[in-house]
């Protein structure tokens, strides 16, 4: 056929981004390279106590066969499905004493598709012609938001100051919210909405409560939301390592997935919010989706209504995470010590990634991503993770996303090869 | 929380759109009031025999243990399920010789989510400031392609000429598509695709071989692609009564669903297009939904390779909608005409609705539907599929969408209460 010309939307949307590639690549690898080494994409690990319980729950959905069918044949409202909305309300209300109704929830169709939504619901081109945007206090931040805006320059991020909570030393540094930095960007640009992932994609990083109230005061100070990213985190799958309170205000948006605790495939995202936000989603749901998936939410409605969801994560995932984070942190430390390389690790507080900084490299994180991947290892460069900044960071050329939930031989051999690539690339 | 104020986009998109009050009311009323008549949406019936086949395939994967995992915890990549994907474009080169490859295809969360994507990709603004629609050959067209413009006046339609093929007093009749009007609208506006649904939804009608030859030929020479919506259509599901050949070509873009093979739960729309469409559609899907469900497509990925996916529209689902269809008709004839009501009904040729035409009516039928909602029965007024005419037509306010697949009581105690309505309408 003839060229087919695109809109402006189909441009900005199919211009090649860097969530196609990495999961591209990740969901390629998964089904068709079992040799790959993936440390890339965010695929949960498969924990057998939790696979375990989903296939018991499949089974249960099975004998008593009607909920089987219903949950196959039925359309769920654009809202979510009703049983499940309220449980989910009626857990939240009782267990943190939130101001929750079944109106201040909406389902999505995974956690992207919640951020697709409220990005372009509150940001970009307004009825009186400004232009606003999405403040990321601290970037790098999760690269699936980068290429979400319906029009370019969709948002702004906030340089951290990088600390050093052991000494220099020890290569273990933290960034840290620049709080000046958010508060001029505040004043000097028009902002729609404040977002931030905790723990946040891609570093393990977990705000403090410090923090978050800050953010919390800031973006109620300013008339904004502060929509606050859990798919790592409170109070459901709760891979934190530390502590961290969930918090919920009027003016906050929370989402939530029930990706890590194993259940991507069902595509479930959660939206927690002031009813206006969440009736929004739920229109935005009906035009461009219809409905959402219902199995997700059938698969894990009984937990929900006991309260047992808020226990998957610190029994099961936590313990069988932070094993792993150990183990990798300690090769990590071994492997490029020996190879010579000036390297540092973001602390790991929560999720599952090693955020590495490979100080002084002659190329950028996605020609090395080019070089491993031809050695059959996956990651995820750290220049996508970048976006939004004003200003050129030569440090944003400089890290990497690790999976750290891989199998110990194939934490071993990958870091092995990043180790000595890097080593190539630093001489 | 202050107001928050939405985008323009935001705006567009949460304005009280015909699709979710129709997805509400369904999806509430399915899982919240069982006394509820349906005749509301399109959800599919349950099928004895189509269920069992999907408990059976949920039984294989749980006895391979490793297979029910895989399929929760990975992520496909955007495009879809590699296994179904190949599985897929396989069969469609094999039964009907077209030059398909797996460049060629798109999975996405649900058919409507395939449009919304469709649409904007190639209508709306253009980056030398035009502003590009799709025609609608034949108005009414489906509900859910109202609302899905990013920005307003994405869609023109054409009102179709009235036929009565076996005379008016049989009270049968049929929408033609008056293709002058198209000519003149590929002339005269700035057409970005033809986009038709056949089976038509709402009114059952099955454009002929020849009208797909003949909108196929007019796209082609207009250099635009055509879209074929076949939600309920050829090769599968197949709920058609008529003779329909499926009808491919390079500049021609085919959606298909699993929704009424009596799976709408698990989301699985399919997109089938020359290369540079179909890898937009995954672009678009790692964009805004990171990746698909894959639930659907294990479901049902053996009968694809095994082609036994063809047979089910003819085997099961066709005779069991062409009995409801035909004894419906026969109670709308008799209950009808006993009220003394002035009726038609489309020819129905396909899906699982009747399309009431009821003249001279003094009401909307957005008031007759909340007259009969408050009398517990659910339909869809036809206004809502009337959009893009660029003239007012009497006609539009005198129809009413009804899923004619519920069971027998159902469907005779709303149409009684249908016809006492419109009789009441029509004084």
């Amino acid at each position: 056929m003839p060229h087919v010309p695109f809109s402006q939307f189909g441009q900005k949307l199919t211009a090649r981004s860097g969530i196609l590639a990495l999961m591209d690549d990740l969901g390629r690898a998964l089904t068709l390279q079992p040799d790959m080494r993936m440390l890339g994409g965010g695929n949960p690990a498969a924990v057998p106590e939790v696979q375990q319980l989903w296939r018991e729950r499949m089974q249960t959905l099975l004998a008593d066969g009607k909920a089987f069918d219903r949950m196959l044949v039925n359309y769920d409202p654009p809202q979510g499905n009703p049983h499940f909305i309220r449980a989910l309300a009626s857990l939240l209300q009782r267990t943190f004493g939130w101001n929750i109704r079944e109106e201040n929830l909406a389902i999505t169709n995974g956690g992207q598709s919640a951020f697709f939504f409220l990005f372009n619901l509150l940001g970009g081109p307004t009825s009186d012609g400004r232009h606003k945007k999405i403040l990321l206090p601290l970037s790098p931040e999760y690269i699936g938001y980068a290429d979400q805006g319906l029009e370019a320059d969709l948002f702004v991020a906030c340089r951290p100051t990088i600390t050093w909570p052991e000494g220099e030393a020890r290569r273990r540094f933290k960034y840290a919210i620049d709080f000046a930095a958010v508060e001029q960007t505040l004043r000097t640009e028009p902002i729609a909405a404040i977002a931030v992932s905790r723990p946040t994609n891609p570093t393990g990083n977990v705000l403090t409560d410090d923090e978050v109230q800050k953010l919390s005061l800031l973006a109620s100070q300013s008339g904004v939301p502060l929509i606050l990213d859990n798919a790592y985190g409170a109070p459901f799958p709760n891979v934190i390592y530390t502590s961290a309170t969930p918090h919920y205000a009027p003016h906050v948006i929370l989402t939530l997935s029930l990706s890590k605790l194993g259940l991507p495939g069902t595509r479930t995202g959660i939206v927690i919010a002031a009813e206006p936000i969440a009736s929004a989603i739920s229109a935005m749901t009906a035009i461009a989706g219809l409905a959402n998936g219902t199995i997700g939410q059938q698969i894990v409605l009984p937990l929900v209504e006991s309260g047992e969801i808020l226990d998957i994560g610190p029994r099961w995932l936590r313990p069988f995470y932070a094993e792993k984070r150990q183990a990798a942190e300690t090769m990590t430390r071994e492997i490029f010590t020996a190879a010579g390389v000036d390297w540092a690790l973001h602390v790991s507080e929560g999720a599952f990634f090693h955020w590495l900084w490979l100080r002084g490299m002659s190329i950028s994180t996605i020609e090395l991503y080019e070089r491993l991947k031809a050695r059959k290892v996956l990651v995820v460069p750290g220049e996508y993770f970048f976006f939004g900044l004003p200003d050129e960071w030569p440090h944003s050329r400089e890290c990497l996303r690790l999976n750290f939930a891989q199998p110990e031989h194939v934490m071993r051999e990958a870091l092995q090869i990043i180790a000595e690539e890097a080593a190539n690339a630093t001489k």
